[in-house]
Formats: C-alpha cells, structure tokens, sequence
C-alpha cells in the first residue's frame, strides 16, 4: 500500500498546463467578452431549485473528464453574475481593470503566503511601497500598515489597536481588567462597526450612535454630546469612527471638525473610508476628505472604486513605532525565527491577526504602474462626472426624483409611479412611495 | 472637466485582452514550467536592497508601456519563492494543481463577493455542496459552515461562537457582563489561538495551557486539571482547543478522551484540524482524528494538504439551529432586504464578520470533481507515505537522527555534525546540536 502510493504517477505536467490554456481562453470567451458585452446578459437568472439540477454539483466518488470539466468551468461563469458588465450596478464594485486582472492570476499561480521576507520576498517589498504610496495620499510622511481581507476586518484593527493603545494590558488580561470601552460612530455608518464590537468582545450597547444632518454627515456637536454622555455612565471613549463615503448616501463625514472634537477628549479617530478613500486620487474631489491626516488609522479599499478586484483592503495607521506589531504579535519561534541571515525588520506577519496571508498588493500595484497615477485620478473623476451627468438627467425626467444632490458617486433617487405624482404633501407619501 | 472626464475613453478592451494573453503565457512560461522544474531554482534569491534595485517599485504619476509591465510581471515571477516547485518545503503546502488553480483564475476574472444568492448565485450553492461534504467526513448527517479568510479566522470565529453559545448577551454587552473565560489548549497548539483570545477581548492570561505527552498530544487529565484549577479561580471554561496535526510535531490530540472532558464540564469543543483535517480523506490515516464528529466545531484549511490554494479554509459547526447566523448577524437592511424575489435562507452573508468575501470554494469543488474523493485520498496516502520512506532513510544514513517518529506528514530530524556523533550523553549535547 505504501510502496502504491509511492509510485502512483503525480500529477501530469502536460496534461495540466493543456487544462489551464483551455480553461483560461474559456474564461476570456464565456467570462469576458461576453461579460463585457453590453447586449449579453449580466446574469443568466435561473432560481435555486433549477440551477441546482443543471450544475450537478455534488462531488463522488470518481473524477471526470477534462472535456466534462471545461463544460463545467464554461456553466459557472455563466451562471454566474457578470460583475465586469456595463449594466452590472448591485454593489459598491464593478467593471474589470485587465491589469489589476493579470496581477490577480499571476498572485493565484505563485501562491504566495505572506509571512516574512524569506518566503515573500518581492512581495513584502511591494506591499511597504503600495502602503507608503496610499499613506502619501493621506498625508502622511510615516506610519504603518497592512493589507486585510476586506474592509470589516480593517475597521476591526482599528479597534483593536485603538484598544491596545489606550490599554496594552488587556491583550494579556482581557476586558475584565479595563473600563467599559465606549465607540462612537454616526447612524450611517457601515454595519462593520456593529460587526466588530460585537467580535472584539466590546458589545453592541457600546455603541453611542451619533445623529446625521440631512446628507447623512455626523453632526460633531452630537459626537461631542455623546462622549460626554457615555463619560457620565461611566464609559471609556476609546474610539471614534468617521466615514468617507456611507453605503448608502455616499456622505462625508466632516474631519476636521471630528478630530477636533477627538483631539479635545483625546480619543483614537479611525476613518472608514472603504468606499470613498480612493477620491484622494483626484485633486478635484479630495476635498471631500480634508482633514484626513489628523486621523489615527484609516481603512481603505481599492478594491472598490479603483477596480482593483477583492479583495484589496489597505489598514493604514499613523503610528511608526511598531504599535500594529506590539497590538497582534505571538513571536511564534518556527515561523520568525531571530537568527536569520537577513534583516528581520522586513518579517511583517506577525503584525496580523492571521497565519497564512494573500498577497493584495500586486494587482493594485501592477494596475498603478500600467495606469500611472494620473490614469487613476481619470478614472475617478471619470466616476464622479458619471454620477453628475446621471443626476442632471434624473431632474430631468418625469417621475424621478433624486434623495439628496450627490456629493460623492452613490446616486440615491425614487422612481414616482404615475398614480402618485404630485401628491408630495400626502400623509401617507412616503410610506406608498417605499412600497 | 466634467465633460473632459465623460468623453475620455474608458479601457481598450481589446488592448486589454491582448495583454491578459500575453501575461498568461508569462506566467505559464516563467511561473509553472521553469517554477515546476527540479533543475530549476525554487527562487532567484536577492538580498532586500539589491531586489527593491532592480524591481523598481515605486508608483509615479504616468503609465508604462505593456512591453514593459509584461517584463515586471516576468521579474515579479523570477523573484518570487516557486511554492509549485518540487524542492519547495519552506510551509505547510506546497504543489499546484492545476485544476484548482483553473478554479481560482475564474474566481478572479469574476470578482464575485459572496453576500447572497442574487450576486453570487452558482456560488452560494457550491458552498453549501462543499460544506456539507467536508461535514460528511467529519460524520455529521447536519450542520453548518462557512469559508473564512485562513485558520487563524477560522478559530477565531469558534471562539466566538462558543462565547455566544455560553452568553449570548455578550454580543450586545461585552465581556463585562459575563464572567471571566477560560480557554483550554495545548502547548503545542498553533498560535492562533493566542492571536484570537487577545483580538476578542479574552486575554492570552486567560489561556490554560495543557500539558503534552512525548509526541506532542494533549494529556486529557491535564486538561482535566487545568479546567478544575480555573474554575477554582473563578474563571468559566468555555472552550477547549484540540489541535489535530500540530504545526511542529504533527501531533494529533486525542479527540475521544478529550470530548469525554468537555461533556463531564459541558465546555465547546472545538478541533483545530487545519492542517491535520485532509486525513480525513484517506480510509488509512483517518483513525487519527477519531472522535472528531463529538467536536462542536472544526477548522479544516483544504489550502494545505490538499493544494487548493491559498485561502480555503472552512470553519464547520455541527449545530444546525442558526447559532452562526445569530451570533455574526447585523441585519443590514441595504444589503439583506427581506422582501426579494426568492427564498432568502440563501442569502448566508451576514453568518460571517466579512462584509465582502472572497468566492473559496469554486477552487476546491472543481478539484473534487477533476480527481473525486478518491483522487484526493491517494494524494493523501502519498503524502503519508513519502513521510514513511523519508522517515527511513533518516534512520539509515549516518548523522542524521529523527526528532519522534511521524504519525502524520510532518517529519523533525536533527542533522548531528560529524563533532558532535556520539556524544548524547553529554550535558551540553542540545545546547550544542541547536546551534
């Protein structure tokens, strides 16, 4: 039995790179030029029951044959939602960068854990120089950083090490051995900060929900309110979260006047800025964010507005001193050993919460370096002048009626059916106009 | 301006393909020919400053020609570690299976993020089709899932499943309305489980480190011991670490003793099997993780052993009530309406602390169907038996010794230099041997 298996053939070269060359020119066929095409569909739609039955999707037993695996490759992409497709509009992503794309396949290929230097090494390079580079953007001359799986996790960090700094005690003691923590973020802010106290052991009581202006901004004298509020429970404010870019609205929460506030009760401000970070790209709209460099850490998601492809989620942080490294580091010995023949400052993974890390850095870098800087402010402003012209021609259609003038490139408007045009003043408007 | 941005072209799709084609036969060429081939090097090493030289990383404001970003792409492949090469044995997966990464380059070209059935329709099936079966040869006919970004993920969301289990008021209190925990692990256990009790609030004081016999395992009446002497301390046990494959030895603690522990104190029970779980593939090896269906939950990352690819890693409950839905959920009304068009239990997006995440399945399933269960058995069982053979030849050749027998596919040895051979009885011996 062990001898079988010693000499049992392993895998077939050639078969395999055949497999790979068929599959990938099904993938440009099936996935992306019709993916792209605006006269084919985004999704064939099929429900549940029924696209059950035509997948056959249990595994058994026996392997099949390369031809029936080709099929199989060619019915998942096109059961699948085409999200490179012009009229593909569902979430905060869309379209598909070539560069970013080629960046991705090659990352799959070398499967590459992003650990330390010595099995990373073009990568934990990269990675410091595309954080630097989002930092600049920033405005930031030093700091730290690292790349997460998605935007939750990101805003996760921040609370931890918002924690760890105002408390490095309770990595070792827990909650128990601090105050009760307090988090303020606005209404609008995305459901990741619930996710999030609710995981770091904080829970969501925690959360002092702080009230929105009409546009969906937080309100600093409600922030200020709120801290002062949760001080006479007893509270610790420990953290505020500020958005750039809701998932609705769009809305900018105003910085400056946020930091202010946090820089008068001397409170950690972590800015999400998943959705709308990638405006500092464009000297036009940047504004949106003034004020950005007073942040502690800031979460950014090129994987959104850039097209990047998921997941591409920068933690950014303002602190040099290795705050990120003291917040998450095991030392486990096998792994960073402290007698390697080259610099260990570059080892960075144990500055994480995870083991085996993907690379997210190559497609962004590789997507910059095609594009140049210059060619993602484009695309930006490209964005935000779609956004602006949609706007102007929902005013002017009969029956459309936008929410609120867009600031950013979430564009939030009503379809009025007929039978309720020109009845604004009802009671009951806004509930039939929901329904 | 805003015009400006409009009637600038958006990408050449053409252009595009063409240098996806080129880049794919790059990768191809440099990544998985030269990076499969023994006479080839598992990496073009370069010392930090000399690479950051020639790589030239820095991203400016204008674009690059494609001839040479194809030339990056071709240096970023040279540079980088080949984990496909056959010499490669730096972690805990090595290999390439093509069929998986076919997988994988689909996933990428996709871009699916994986909320609910109506944007990721072929893929919310496949997951569950996944689940089930790795749940099947855990030995539960029930259960429930899901594919989290790495082990180290995946334990964490044990740990606080097992809390909610115990209290589900935490997730809207904290850890300062409950009592303080105590988790159990052994001394070998990966350092996960040290990240996750300091990222959830728990504390790493409050780990109760059991101790381990001569080949790495868990001795159940330690961890008998160690959870009366919490208790006694006032602390509430909520959860026990087993470890199957420890990332050193390759031990497996012993499953059945320590679920009697866990059942006699009424403590979560979660197995660690991320790297030992593929065992249970083979019909041979799999006794060594007897006892795993009493477990409450288990991580099992297919990116090891099996050669999925770096991330799949799944976390595995065997409560069927909804318990992860519950203890993750924040019922964002944008994103999971509760009013669509077809049956919503599809929609498992808000069972995670992600809000976007990465499609990993699609890589395992297309493999399971290329090589059927019975495929990956015998990449199982030819592991284990090249461990065997390597085992024995150890012991055959002069100055070399084995650390403890394998049981699993880890194999520790000692390279005793000529000075030091017939020396174990000398006090200084391993003092001596470790330098």
């Amino acid at each position: 039995m062990a001898e079988d298996a010693l000499s049992h053939p392993g895998l077939d070269k050639d078969a395999g790179e055949e497999f790979l060359q068929e599959a990938f020119q099904v993938m440009l066929e099936e996935g992306i030029r019709k993916g792209m095409d605006a006269s084919e569909k985004v999704c064939d739609w099929k429900e549940p029951e029924q696209l059950q039955q035509i997948l056959d999707l249990e595994l058994k037993h026996d392997g099949e044959p390369q031809e029936r695996l080709l099929e199989r490759c060619r019915d998942v992409i096109r059961y699948s939602v085409k999200t490179c497709h012009p009229r593909f509009f569902n979430q905060l992503f869309s379209g598909l960068d070539p560069h970013a794309l080629a960046g991705r396949l090659i990352t799959e290929m070398l499967n590459t854990s992003q650990y330390t230097y010595e099995i990373a090494p073009v990568f934990v390079l990269m990675e410091e120089v595309v954080l630097r580079k989002l930092r600049e953007l920033i405005g930031w001359e030093k700091g730290d950083g690292i790349f997460c799986p998605g935007g939750s996790i990101s805003n996760m960090y921040a609370m931890n090490v918002a924690r760890y700094h105002c408390f490095p005690d309770c990595k070792q003691k827990g909650n128990w051995a601090i105050p009760k923590l307090a988090a303020f973020t606005s209404r609008e802010c995305h459901y990741s900060i619930q996710k999030g106290v609710a995981f770091l052991g904080i829970g969501t009581d925690n959360i002092y929900l702080v009230a929105v202006d009409e546009k969906g901004k937080m309100i600093p004298a409600d922030l200020e309110k709120q801290i002062n509020q949760a001080k006479s429970e007893g509270a610790f404010p420990f953290f505020v979260n500020a958005t750039c870019g809701t998932t609705v609205l769009g809305a900018f929460d105003p910085l400056a006047e946020i930091a202010d506030v946090c820089e008068r009760h001397r409170i950690w401000l972590h800015v999400d800025a998943a959705w709308g970070g990638s405006a500092l790209l464009s000297q036009r709209h940047r504004h949106l964010l003034d004020g950005i460099k007073r942040a502690d850490s800031v979460a950014w998601n090129p994987h959104k507005m850039l097209m990047t492809g998921l997941q591409c989620s920068a933690f950014l942080l303002r602190d040099s001193s290795g705050m990120l490294q003291r917040c998450h580091c095991a030392k486990a010995t096998y792994l960073f050993q402290t007698d390697k023949f080259y610099d260990m400052a570059y080892d960075r993974g144990d500055q994480t919460i995870q083991c085996g890390r993907k690379v997210d850095c190559f497609k962004l870098w590789l997507m910059w370096k095609a594009n140049g800087t210059a060619g993602l402010e484009r695309r930006v402003d490209r964005a935000f002048a779609f956004t602006r012209y949609l706007a102007d021609e929902i005013k002017k259609r009969e029956g459309f009626q936008l929410v609120v003038e867009p600031e950013f490139i979430n564009l939030c408007f009503w379809y009025v059916p007929p039978s309720l045009r020109g009845q604004e003043g009802c009671d009951d408007y806004s509930v039939r106009l929901g329904k």
